[in-house]
């Protein structure tokens, strides 16, 4: 075992812990390690800049993910919230039905929130009505998620997003995606990763899906860093978007006098270590120590 | 600004940003800062004992929480996730329902998961059929969900626990439970907060509320640490819990060749830091030196 480095004092090789739920894993320590390490590096990267730091709930209110146009478009990666609308007597008779696995839930009626399916969300409702005079940015964290219709490996419906965001002018925020796209593509090479950057679309759904998705592509608005996280199998770990007046439009906050745009650079937690246990091993105990650093001081 | 104390180069005096839905909070960089210095120190608390740390996502196997009992006794708390169940030609009809604010979630229905209530809960599913030779430690922490009908301070809806969780014979854990408290206690009056301990018990719903809660206040096998989160306002910050058999029964675990028993030491993590904020102020720059070092060293 490596003394030398502070971080990994309760590292063990160990992967996540399935549960009985497709995508839903438990996360052990050396895992945790991982992630952490990763976080340090997210925060030395984005030192130097003005982030406004905001941790992230896993849920968010449903006016603001159908306001953002998520319903229309993803329906089918969304969880509602549902909760118990009856009263005390009428539980007295469901109750009985939770034993014989019947339909104790035929009362649940939807609430005022949803899962968070991606962690910048609550970040844009900060902004209604906002006349911004500047670039505005945040550092974001939460856990998010989609309903997956598979489940291989990276392939989670609960999972931890880190998001660098901004919101600006059209030229910034094309100027500060393809910034970061370069530095995070640098950061990842300098862990080992194999990385192949590749114009990307969404999963949208529904009649438009197509026409979505080639316009998307057309535009060239989604880059991902797409990078093996296991045996034949490469996924995209990281995504550096320009949403152009998307947001901006949806949640009416202007900025120099025009509708804001926005971009973001996100981070799959799970996802990118996944890539590093398969690059490196499964036990940062004993990954090289150059990496390592690497990984902390989040240079590109 | 003081320089002295690392963790805290990037916190600010800064309360918990407010969003659309009642009880559902964005947390600034300086609370974090909080939030980190109070893990810190659980994590010194645990030292020394053999918990294995398992960091657990916000969403759950609806048949874990039927199986643990909780579907029947808290109905009213639980959030179940429901997901859209239709295709693409039927979502193509509901999709101008959500411009209109119609009922565009019509055809949602209930999935296999529902929002965690409580950090522990996983934990007694790797459990499942085991015979242990001794007691068990877990170390876990979550984003946990109850839909709460009321709004006031440190009354979330969403929040995070960390819980110190064993499984072991019912002298064991009952030890345990009263270990926990009184260490627990002592930590906390060391952070300058005027705790108080209570014989407590659980919201129960429905027709047996009454009965369940005068048993438990009874066995006295829920305790909280009660402090003054804000004005007038005192609430549990912590709980030191003994569920005797319970989840050895439903998950069907035995220790030394007799039905499990468990107890768990749980702290909400926002409350603590509420606690705190409002006995020091809420810039934790500004928190006296030995408050900061008693946070992290994490003695009673």
């Amino acid at each position: 075992m490596h003394d030398s480095h502070p971080g990994l004092a309760n590292s063990r090789d160990d992967r996540p812990v399935p549960t009985l739920a497709p995508g839903v894993y438990l996360y052990p320590g050396s895992f945790e390690t991982i992630i952490g390490l990763l976080r340090t590096g997210i925060t030395a990267l984005a030192a130097g800049q003005p982030f406004r730091r905001l941790a992230i709930p896993p849920v968010i209110s449903r006016r603001t993910i159908e306001r953002a146009g998520y319903v229309k478009t993803f329906p089918q990666l969304l969880g509602t919230v549902h909760s118990y609308a009856g009263d005390a007597k009428t539980w007295g008779k469901l109750m009985p039905l939770v034993d014989e696995g019947g339909p104790w839930h035929s009362e649940q009626a939807i609430s005022d929130l949803v899962l968070l399916p991606a962690a910048c969300y609550p970040v844009y409702q900060t902004l209604v009505g906002q006349q911004l005079d500047g670039p505005r940015k945040f550092h974001v964290e939460a856990n998010c998620f989609r309903q997956e219709a598979t489940s291989e490996t990276g392939r989670l419906r609960t999972f931890r997003m880190v998001e660098l965001v901004t919101a600006g002018t059209e030229d910034y925020c094309l100027d500060y995606r393809d910034h970061w796209l370069k530095r995070v593509e640098g950061w990842f090479t300098r862990l080992g990763l194999d990385v192949t950057i590749e114009v990307a679309d969404d999963p949208f759904f529904g009649p438009g899906k197509k026409l979505y998705q080639a316009a998307q592509r057309m535009q060239e608005l989604k880059f991902e860093l797409r990078v093996p996280v296991a045996e034949n199998l490469v996924q995209a770990i990281a995504s550096a978007n320009f949403h152009k007046d998307h947001f901006g439009e949806a949640f009416d906050f202007t900025v120099d006098g025009a509708v804001g745009n926005t971009s973001c650079m996100a981070f799959g937690m799970e996802r990118v270590a996944f890539a590093l246990m398969h690059r490196h091993g499964t036990d940062p105990e004993q990954w090289p120590a150059d990496v390592l650093a690497a990984i902390e001081d989040g240079n590109d």
